[in-house]
């Protein structure tokens, strides 16, 4: 596996090996690597134990722009050391780890890519900004590799539909993989976040996906109101544990718009914060 | 030469010209061609009269995204029959005349492409989001083409400023041409716009240039105050013609920040209107 932290060696080593007829497979990540990420790397990997078929780019980068002024930038968990490993060991080709001056060279960015309606619900509507700098800085890891298939974990599941949208509406020549989230033994997601939880709060923690599951199960067994599964959620939690609700909400999978009959696709989706530190997690039906 | 209104047909015919060794180059405009657009095709097209190394797409769409409610989308002047034997003769391999369906499935785009600063100065400040419809139209073009190449005409040259950020901000891997503003014998700049001048009006508009060539002469004089320059220029046309003058600036000709002492690189820049006609123009001078 090689290291960069340069756009311009980056392209170099991606030109030579799309001349030897690889596909490019882009994973962008802001490091801390966990196995929901290192299973993507598996994943591309799995029909080319050879290397001959498939070039991947794994990037790691804690993106400046996607935080908010009081978010956890500055805490957010970094140990490149164990990441390159970890990628190595996965099947990485290309570890690509910019500074925020390679990404950034003028401090800022006076570009900035906007998706309306889909970045200012959910998650947007806590985190003003925070889906401009994503669908931005993606834009340019689009831009310097050229991917012809990107993965992006399924727990971030706005995040895959704003990213979705704009390769959609800017006419981006990549195909996007929302890969399932992957999981603790006890069901909690796989989050580098997961890292800030005391004992106790990671103890509660998983109340999040059994509750999500509560609410497959009672539309498995035809209830169709959203609302009466968003009540059955948000009790759950509420009871059984000390988070706190940011949203809990019933959407359609394809456009996030809010539904009050549960048909076709459907999305649960949950932000709760324990203590500090805030986790996300979804679980997508097809009714 | 080929002509097609589908990105799938252009594309394919793109890898093709890119599997033959071609570089591609990107003339985008919104038809209703004049010298000034032929002059980059014939520009592109110079050491490569066999149309070997060269493989030279012009896009002609008029962008419902860039232009304001009250502007002048509806009565933009278009002849796609007279346009297409203009660029065959000139020597483009493929037109691009994509429909708004094509460019806009959904009648809209959710997602645009902002820059701020310079887009809301000079014409920007009198026609809002129009460099947010440029922008975004600019880059769906890229990200379908892939250009090598792309020519834009210095007449826009806030919008070449705008496009040479997006570029760069977004790590977009194209190089692009400003290219010299043709102009009538009389000096008025090309421009499809001009139709739409009475022959009064036609008579005047060469004020635009000739004063600011005034002005270009009065630097070469060593003179830097550029306020003095600004006020001399507006004076002129004010006096000579019926034209109505939106903005007489004087600028940093690479990030178009306001200068009072000339020196560097300098743009003057005007917008003028005549009758129900708004001609831009632009010189640009290393002092």
């Amino acid at each position: 596996m090689k290291i960069t932290g340069y756009i311009s060696n980056l392209r170099e080593n991606i030109l030579i090996a799309r001349e030897q007829g690889k596909a490019i497979v882009l994973i962008p990540t802001m490091g801390f690597l966990h196995y929901g990420h290192l299973a993507m790397v598996e994943d591309a990997r799995k029909d080319d134990e050879d290397r001959e078929k498939v070039y991947i780019i794994m990037s790691i980068f804690v993106n400046p722009l996607q935080f908010g002024k009081n978010e956890d930038f500055d805490r957010y968990p970094r140990n490149l050391v164990r990441d390159s490993t970890l990628a190595q060991e996965a099947g990485v080709d290309m570890l690509f780890v910019p500074s925020a001056k390679e990404m950034y060279p003028n401090g800022q960015s006076l570009t900035t890519i906007n998706v309306t309606q889909i970045s200012e619900i959910l998650c947007g509507s806590k985190r003003p900004g925070h889906f401009k700098g994503v669908a931005t800085v993606v834009s340019k890891l689009f831009n310097i590799v050229l991917p012809d298939l990107a993965y992006f974990g399924q727990k971030d599941y706005q995040q895959f539909v704003v990213i979705s949208q704009v390769v959609k509406d800017l006419n981006i020549p990549v195909q996007l993989i929302a890969f399932p989230t992957v999981r603790e033994h006890d069901g909690l997601a796989m989050s580098s976040r997961n890292s800030y939880l005391s004992s106790e709060e990671r103890q509660q923690a998983p109340i999040l996906y059994s509750s999500l599951q509560e609410g497959a199960v009672l539309i498995a067994e035809n209830e169709t109101n959203a609302d009466v599964i968003k009540t059955k959620i948000i009790d759950r939690i509420s009871k059984e544990s000390k988070g706190k609700i940011e949203y809990v909400e019933v959407r359609n999978a394809h456009n996030l718009e809010q539904i009050e009959k549960i048909e076709g696709a459907v999305v649960i989706s949950l932000a709760v914060q324990f203590g500090s530190t805030r986790l996300i997690d979804n679980i997508i039906l097809e009714v």
